[in-house]
């Protein structure tokens, strides 16, 4: 084994988007576990919109990366050495290990996974918090019924994906909203959507009172900008809003509100903001419901891998803000 | 009894604020009542700032006032001549009857009122759609808690000093936020709000974390625009946002949304649009409970009440729209 941990920290804060002088490459030697740690080798590192806002010093849900600081990031690995009673080497284990080769963790947020269920990288994607945020958002704070209508944006990405296909499992009507024919090939002919809409070649509220003539029940939303603000025009009466996320504004110098937002007012429709987090104490039930429709192949879970390890990470990133990717990101990382 | 009947009409589709050209006086002989109408002569007319909607072509809940035709607008008058079993001359009426001086109605929407309870005008403040409005909206939608903490914007508004008062009776502490130090100290002083914020002369973020340090569970907005945005930065976990208006919107060309929206995430927060016609079943329920308060003293219904009759309706709207009303705004209509 390599005796080196590389790894990607915070050089500065970015101002849009991130660019290359944001980051730096450092080495470590690997670390030895201290009483009652483990040491983790990282396989695949997960990429998330919320990456952005950690970047920046304004407090969020998770609190801000410091300057210095190896990058946050979610990861699946496997345990290579162990002074911790719960982890045993040779574990797979699911945490925010961070964009580095190695990990010390004391266990804390730790999970461990189960190899045999599912790819390692669906670990990061259905079956991970991309998968669960689908799950509660969709479910706990949408609270589709059968028979509505249900639109998700960024329909061909990690969470989109899956919220879009829990809707049709439901018994809901699902329409995307991404970004390409390719992508909106992909969502209705490979992974059940009724309908969807290139917002980048069509009009969102004239798509929409084409394909939801009598509107839209439940926004599964993880864009914002000018998709949140179609859907506002198509809203039918009583629609729930799930502000899952709002990519569209995670780079922006002067964020954009939805300019129709007062559509709340005659539609009675709300808005409503979620963290998975709430969920912890089911994480366990959903997760395995979610693997139930996987084997069943009621539900399909793709991930884009990037490989390259943890030097891969910054342009990786920047995919997903250009909305490159089809289905959860990840970096595979090989120590090297 | 004079016999003409003089009306205002929207001549013109406003861009921006409605100026004198986009309203046109006219008269009509007094209407006489066919069989199952009645003729009511208006005492007092509703100012609302939904008015600026109904002069719009796009579509809103009540659909667009037509060009050349009289003026919608909610009013309180009495009945002069009847051919309608329900109502009988003399009774005093709440109904749409328009910006006119004479209105004939066939009874669809109209409400016989008491006059012994409170002074005509009350019934467009506290005792008519505004007190309803505050009353389902705060306690239907927002669902206050005894020692939460309640923001009302437009305080000093027809809806939102009742809308505060109400959750000072139901056990929270009222904040109310609104524009000049008379209005904050009429807020404070003689309605009973706890704080007020005179936006102003203050930013609303930073007085608000000071007002409010663990935050805003329950917010009850009239204005949107800034005032909104700035309430979006110190939410409390799980705070409901009622969207009730946004008066700071209805004027502009080029609305904008609230860019700190996604704020609702890591407060796991919502935003709900609210009409009080939802709640007609319990309309009666509702204003006895209002009308109860005012007897007891523990609701102050404030009108300000313009003279000079219907000619004075397009100054006393812009009046509205400037901010420049404590209360409720009426205008006083003496056939002449």
């Amino acid at each position: 084994m390599n005796s080196i941990n590389h790894q990607i920290r915070l050089a500065a804060r970015p101002i849009g988007l991130p660019k290359p002088s944001d980051w730096e490459l450092t080495t470590e030697p690997v670390p030895s576990p201290c009483p009652g740690e483990f040491v983790v080798a990282v396989s695949y590192l997960s990429l998330d919109p919320e990456m952005r806002g950690w970047m920046n010093a304004s407090p969020s849900y998770a609190g801000p990366v410091e300057i210095g600081a190896v990058m946050r990031a979610g990861a699946i690995g496997r345990v290579i050495a162990s002074e911790h009673t719960a982890f045993a080497e040779g574990d797979y284990v699911h945490g925010t290990f961070g964009v580095q080769e190695f990990a010390a963790s004391d266990g804390h947020g730790v999970i461990t996974v189960d190899p045999s269920l599912a790819p390692l990288p669906t670990f990061l994607g259905a079956l991970g918090l991309t998968g669960l945020t689908a799950y509660f958002g969709l479910l706990e704070v949408g609270r589709p019924r059968e028979g509505e209508t249900v639109v998700v944006s960024g329909a061909a990405g990690a969470v989109g994906s899956v919220a879009g296909q829990i809707a049709k499992l439901k018994g809901a009507r699902a329409i995307g909203i991404t970004g390409g024919a390719e992508k909106c090939r992909w969502i209705v002919d490979e992974i059940g959507f009724d309908a969807a809409i290139d917002y980048k070649a069509e009009n969102v509220s004239s798509a929409l009172h084409l394909h939801a003539p009598e509107g839209v029940n439940l926004f599964f939303d993880n864009v914002g900008g000018e998709v949140l603000d179609g859907v506002l025009t198509g809203l039918a009466r009583g629609a729930r809003i799930v502000v899952c996320g709002g990519i569209s504004q995670y780079n922006a110098q002067q964020p954009t509100g939805p300019a129709n937002y007062l559509a709340l007012i005659p539609a009675r429709a709300s808005m409503t903001g979620m963290l998975v987090f709430d969920y912890t104490d089911r994480y366990a039930e959903a997760t395995s419901k979610l693997a139930g429709w996987l084997r069943d192949g009621r539900l399909i879970s793709r991930e884009q891998i990037v490989e390259g390890g943890v030097r891969a990470f910054p342009d990786a990133l920047l995919k997903l803000f250009a909305g490159e990717n089809t289905g959860k990101l990840v970096v595979a990382v090989q120590p090297s």
